[in-house]
């Protein structure tokens, strides 16, 4: 079995930062030979994070909440599709074994306290201070900070260290 | 068709003014002949604003993330059975003309944050500055603030009165 | 706790006996104070079988599959929006007591087996020879076979009455 | 983007030569280069398919209804976790490319069900005449019959070729 790395932001409301931090955690997850996991669709943070881990021959999977495949990245290897909307958020961080939010929204903070309700280990990826105090508040010692792409990477090692 | 408001909150994390607050909750939205949608579990802040409504003549709804019924509060009268675990809460919200979050909770917050994402009209019942200043910043126009139970209740008049 | 009764059958491609026959079902599980539950859309059997219990002043549920409120029956009391597809006809199935097939079709054949597979009662309404024989085969003491909607609500007593 | 292939059948109910089958469509598909796609238990016919599929080398993807990972089959690499009980049989088949369906139960004909409504191409795996009449006279062009797993995958070729 994969390790699945589920990289979860916006889609486009994602900022340039957004991109070039999920293009480059695409590009470290697959070259960790981790599976990429996102919402699969072809805008911000799920299509720049799927090109990062194609660009360096990694295997993405996108959970798409339509059944429209017109709006699926060209970067996904593989696309479940679920026709369910944003109730699909669930099943990406469930299916995650370590969930990186990376930008912010009303999306992706629904996939943070959907994680932390599962008992995920979610890394935030470079919070304002005001976004970590309030997820911390929600968390119970599955709530990690990375400053950088490099740092969420190796705090993800030691979680799947750790599980293994 | 009738109006439904659904109140969300914590199961076993419910503090005791939580379950006051969410008793009063149900029995105002029972007097407004408004159907009260919650999760559908015997806990918490469900449980508590369920008891109100029926306490008050009011119809409950509950949503249920199991199919074990033993989980289902007896002050539901009409029980949804999804069986898709916390996914049912895009459910929840997406079926609420108003959204009022009474106490908080990981659960919760991604009850919160979908209902942003879907464009609902969301009321937090007294939350902290930190939690209020969080969430002000993802919404667009649709969330409210309430001291009180009372104060939810008018601000969801108000919502109803201007969709109508 | 109200009894709900889950009427399933074809939207657009209902013919005008199965529309007869939904609306009659409506009219009967309303007469009995039972909930009446469909798929709520605004065509066919969902439709006819709201319609039919309103007239008699019942209460209706409709698990509708969009978020486009547009495609709900004027005759459903509570919309429940799943924004799920075809993945409510789980849903449907799972919250239904007793579930009624009137007629048939691709989505109606999906919660026959769905409510097969999860237990539930199901009563197929006037069958034709191969489609009772190919259920019959898939079910384990949990089909019945009912010629008219008078039959059906008879069948439908006793089922309630073994499980109260 | 992978061709995914969805082979649908029981798991407890699965007979020996279900199973037999199951194993060779898993290799066959496997051979193919393509993805095979199931519903993940470790019963029946998910996990033999899985394990043909992986004996010749291929990836396979497992669409668990549960959270329990004890009820995985050892020969997924990819799981996705729905937690949505049968609910996930709708992912199943959006899923697929195409859809075979190896033996026979409640839950499978629910996915043959649901693949019709979704107008995914559907091959039945060596029915009974029943069987055949009664998913015939669902169908609108989209069902298909084979013989043996290798007539399957002939099938399974000229859908691909024909959407190609």
């Amino acid at each position: 079995m994969f390790h699945i790395i589920g990289v979860m932001g916006p889609g486009e409301g994602a900022t340039p930062d957004d991109e070039q931090n999920a293009y480059e955690l695409g590009q470290l997850i697959a070259q960790q030979n981790w599976v990429l996991l996102t919402g699969g669709r072809n805008a911000g943070v799920m299509d720049a994070a799927c090109r990062g881990a194609k660009q360096a021959g990694g295997l993405t999977l996108g959970i798409l909440p339509s059944r429209d495949r017109t709006t699926l990245s060209s970067a996904v290897d593989i696309p479940i599709i679920t026709d369910m909307g944003n109730a699909r958020n669930a099943i990406n961080v469930l299916s995650s074994d370590v969930v990186i939010a990376c930008g912010f929204g009303a999306g992706t903070a629904s996939e943070i306290a959907l994680a932390l309700k599962a008992r995920k280990p979610v890394i935030l990826l470079n919070p304002n201070q005001q976004t970590q105090a309030f997820w911390m508040n929600l968390a119970s010692g599955n709530l990690f900070i990375a400053k950088t792409p490099i740092e969420a990477i190796e705090i993800s090692q030691s979680i799947l260290k750790e599980k293994a």
